[in-house]
């Protein structure tokens, strides 16, 4: 066997996904030489192909076509499920999936970057081999980024094979919709695809070890939330683990519980969680030891800390795992590995954004996170239903959360369930980032009637408690 | 006639539309006596009653039951046009104004505010009579707040006691939705209308004697709306002025227009502006002198530049006559009237949103007054479409521009047309209102995929056009 060729570069980059692409981008921007290797055949990673945008556009195609805000506003039912077929639902899917890609390709070809199909794994600490059916090449960079991703876990006892059961990259090849689906595991995935097919009128059964919906959340925004679940029909069975799955009979696949239970259903959804894609890559050859989950070590500008001249980015360097993460992640990387000063840092607030039905997000301090750090505090609410923009889309479920600073009112937090949720955190984002407080709010006029005007209320609340304990105000 | 008791407060408010019932409600808090005079049977005003509340709910409803949005991201009808009634598009609309009348009703309550209902004249500079066919009575203000609002103007010729003939008040009262709608004056409130009734599957002409569609608006967002409004369905007129109604006959109405064309259709809608609720109010009474549409004539205190106890706030002072501003106006008053910190003047910065489909909103300077100013500036830009939310939720047409100072890019001034462009135009609002400027943009991490990362792609629009000045990056 010849030896390939080696290619030179001033980066080269692991994986085409959000954080990947990024990456290459950047640098191209900053007029390095880039190439981005991608294994699958298409770039784009989770966040397009598989995760993120996909599941997004369903969920939007599942409130539109399944009629779900007509139901809720007029209880007049405008569904067209009982004709709709699984590609009705999927055709914005792949529509939008398709224009994403094509958007990434056509910036990384703007850059300059070049693009390699095929399967990386390291030679030595500047060398990657790109494996191909179509044979080998070497790829030489100054600089390499890993942005490689995560899977989702498949753990044992399900058959992965069967039509019925997915995990949550293969969910959206369906073929049909399951009348009834167990989903198995309420983290953030879990939540989003039982809330989706919850809307598209499947019977969801969400199962779940622990006994609260995503911990890391506000408390009062987890209990809401799991309320509002329940009520758009979603069952839920906490503290409870699956131990097997027999989809050995046609029909139905049984779930048997470790209570005892059995649950029948014809879907089953494993969001197990996920690991990083770095089995592959042969990290040793480059000095690199992968940590617990295949995880790549990272220090703060997201370089190696065994390799200096090799970053990591996004997902395959762990928590949080979000794709807009993920992509400040590989900006900032390529900044410091190219000495540039547009971006140093990430960003030290970093929303976190949950499309389940409805909608939640935060950012910043949680009242946990306060009481540790002893920081006191004020809470400021408001409701969705007390402002004329909650009662126009109807939510009347939805509520915002804001943490001061009890001293001078600061703003340290914000928790939001909503519709819109993950564009309402950030009028508090942008305040926070400014060092903004209260005050800020109490003096803004925004459009009415809108949901920006949640913070108003919220603020008032907070300034008027302060207002209150000094006597100055009526009860 | 034996003279009616006189009863005392320290602030009689005239109006219970959002300005009115906002101060009225503010002084409460503050402790204060206030007295509250509306002369409908129902608090709320235009803002609840016959404006804004009932005009975005019938939009947010054309835009769920006519299936608008399914059929634009899927070219599936889900439409019930053919079988709903004008009651069914109605329904929601009366839920949400009786549902807003209830809590200004309960926070006026809970405040302490007396209400009186009929009409109020002043008596003197103190004093108002309040006559409705109960009786009458005297109210005295030590203070005295003038949020009477405004009704649209109906211009001579039109004859709106005609079924088919409507002004921007008692359009939502129709029996029966036209098939062909001929709106005259493409304002704010006309290009409002035009777009819900086109959702709802009328025929719309909107007539306007300009060839600008709302010029305050910046002109590239003025000529995008115009053009989505136009692949809406809607046909403009422009430069045109119709000099004659002809309702004389049943069926259509028949207007002639000044170049001689006649249009034939089943509904007329005539926004024609509106003018100061002030006739009533014998305003010489209390030493004021009412302006141009019956304005009165206030400082930036809101306060009469006439009589110093007397302010006015909201519709009633004249533009920009949004129910944000009157909301934030009356606050204001109230807390200079009382000497009270919490709020001693009012924004500089006022947004405007127009809920035309798609929406439009706007913050901040625009590009003719940097010009007039002679203050360097520069332009970034990022279309919806170039990001994944605008694609998921279809739409192709929104852009966000934001205006940054040449020297220090500090934003200026936002500019948004697109799905939720009242909502992402906040985003701006609280980074201007603290001074912040495309850098914040570049450091931020917003949630994906979601509009706010339109902040990130326009500034680094505009970052990356500083460095190519700089010769830093590629062109």
């Amino acid at each position: 066997m010849s030896t390939p060729s080696v290619l030179n570069f001033d980066l080269v980059v692991l994986g085409g996904g959000p954080a990947g692409s990024s990456g290459a981008i950047a640098a191209g921007l900053l007029r390095r030489k880039v190439a981005l290797v991608e294994k699958a055949k298409l770039v784009g990673g989770a966040g397009i192909n598989t995760g993120t945008i996909p599941s997004k556009t369903l969920r939007e195609t599942s409130l539109v076509l399944s009629g779900w805000r007509s139901r809720r506003l007029f209880g007049v039912d405008l569904s067209l499920r009982r004709e709709a077929t699984v590609s009705d639902f999927m055709r914005h899917e792949k529509v939008v999936t398709a224009t994403e890609r094509e958007r990434v390709e056509s910036r990384l070809l703007q850059e300059g970057a070049s693009k390699f199909h095929g399967t990386a794994s390291f030679v030595d600490d500047h060398t990657v081999r790109v494996t191909s059916p179509e044979g080998a090449v070497l790829l030489r960079g100054e600089r390499i980024l890993i942005a490689t991703g995560s899977s989702p876990l498949r753990p044992p006892g399900f058959d992965f094979n069967d039509d019925r059961v997915h995990d949550s990259n293969e969910i959206l090849e369906l073929k049909a919709l399951p009348k009834k689906l167990a989903v198995i595991g309420g983290g953030v995935i879990g939540s989003e695809y039982a809330g989706t097919f919850a809307a598209l009128g499947a019977e969801v059964h969400l199962i779940d070890g622990r006994e609260v919906l995503m911990p890391f959340l506000d408390p009062e925004i987890s209990q809401a939330l799991a309320a509002a679940m329940t009520a758009n029909g979603i069952q839920f069975h906490w503290k409870k683990k699956v131990v097997k799955c027999d989809s050995s009979k046609p029909g139905d696949v049984v779930l048997t519980m470790d209570s005892g239970e059995a649950l029948s259903c014809d879907g089953v959804l494993v969001c197990a969680g996920r690991s990083s894609n770095t089995e592959d890559l042969n990290l040793a050859a480059a000095g690199l030891t992968p940590g617990k989950r295949g995880l790549v070590q990272v220090n703060e500008h997201f370089q190696s800390t065994e390799v200096p001249h090799i970053y990591a980015a996004g997902d395959v360097i762990g928590p949080p795992a979000l794709a807009a993460t993920g992509i400040e992640q590989a900006r900032v990387a390529v900044c410091h590995a190219f000495g540039e000063t547009l971006k140093t840092g990430i960003a030290s607030l970093l929303p976190t954004g949950i499309y389940t039905i409805p909608e939640a997000s935060m950012v910043g301090e949680t009242e946990a996170s306060l009481k540790e750090k002893q920081i006191p505090y004020l809470v400021g609410r408001a409701r969705y239903s007390d402002i004329p923009r909650g009662d126009i889309i109807g939510d009347n479920v939805g509520f915002l959360k804001l943490l001061f600073h009890r001293d001078d009112l600061r703003l340290l937090g914000v928790h939001v369930m909503g519709e819109h949720a993950t564009e309402v955190v950030h009028i508090g984002l942008i305040a926070m980032m400014t060092g903004a407080g209260a005050d800020l709010f109490n003096q803004a006029c925004f459009n009415y009637p809108t949901l920006g005007d949640l913070y108003k209320y919220a603020a008032y609340d907070a300034l008027f408690q302060v207002r209150r304990l000094a006597g100055q105000v009526s009860e």
